[in-house]
């Protein structure tokens, strides 16, 4: 009852929230398909990242990719094939953060832990530990979970793979980056 | 030279941006790594959408994952899995959109386009066509671009396929919304 109530909340204000965007809409009817600034961006899902404000990007301008540790995935490489050949984007950036989440565990650790249960485990001094062990799966030995020690090392890897995919025009300029959480500040990963 | 001046000036206006950003950064450095919400938002890459604005969420409150289409890919299911087991997100919404680009061609269209050409093709009232035929790869018949033609339906397919998964935890509450580009509203997904 109390959980559901929190949930509740949750939704009320996102709607809220969404209410108020569409009152204050304004001409962002008239935006186009195609990314205006023909730019592509690819980066962590990350609660602490906004990459619109922290790139200055507004509606219209361009595609952002996101998904756990701004990794070049086989989905993350699909999305930006159809940005480029479809929509026309010409110039993709990979954006990975330091204080990430995935340097803090790898496959065996959450194979182990989503083994045992599937409910939120907790991290302390000795690692990632479940609270609970209230039933898991072993589907997780065949889910590759993309997690990283270093952190230019990842970007390089996902520019890399990016580069040399099959499907990528060698025409699309790339540019790595590590996002500082402590500073906001863009760091250039040369590559 | 033209292009590549055009491509300088892309990255140059991003990292002003970034230094504005950085300069007026607070107290956003004092951000926990999970999300103070905990909510993660699964939505599309397309640029006329801002998570963040459209749902009034700030840095450091919900995890937002965004492919080409919104998609609940192997890797959106990869990023979701660990928003919840390490990282504690109970509340997870997906959003499609009107007007989105994944309901402009399919798997057939796309592979074609592919084998002839990377570069960017033109969509005119026959459909699909290339502009060049500069060479293009066979590898995009090993590929699902994910398409689709029923808005609604594609809301709830991944619906339906998250709660299956079997690394899902049922505890976990889902909900599942169309963004209309149009006006700015969210309109609920019944599932």
């Amino acid at each position: 009852m109390s959980q559901q109530k929190e949930i509740n909340t949750i939704l009320d204000d996102v709607l809220n929230a969404n209410r108020i965007y569409a009152n204050y809409f304004g001409d962002k009817n008239t935006l186009a398909l195609p990314p205006s600034r023909e730019l592509a961006i690819l980066t962590c899902m990350d609660a602490r990242l906004d990459p619109a404000k922290f790139l200055g990007i507004k509606e219209g301008e361009a595609h952002v990719i996101r998904n756990a540790g701004g990794r070049a995935s086989d989905d993350a490489i699909r999305s930006l094939i159809i940005s480029h050949k479809l929509l026309g984007t010409k110039t993709w950036l990979v954006i990975h953060h330091s204080n990430c989440g995935m340097q803090t565990f790898n496959d065996s650790v959450m194979r182990d832990l989503l083994r045992e249960s599937l409910s939120t485990a907790q991290l302390s001094e000795e690692g990632w530990k479940n609270v609970t062990q209230d039933g898991g799966s072993i589907a997780a030995d065949f889910v590759p979970f993309l997690s990283f020690t270093d952190l230019e090392k990842s970007v390089r890897d996902d520019l890399y793979r990016i580069r040399n995919h099959p499907l990528v025009n060698p025409k699309v300029t790339i540019y790595g980056f590590i996002y500082q959480v402590e500073t906001g500040k863009l760091i250039s990963v040369p590559f």
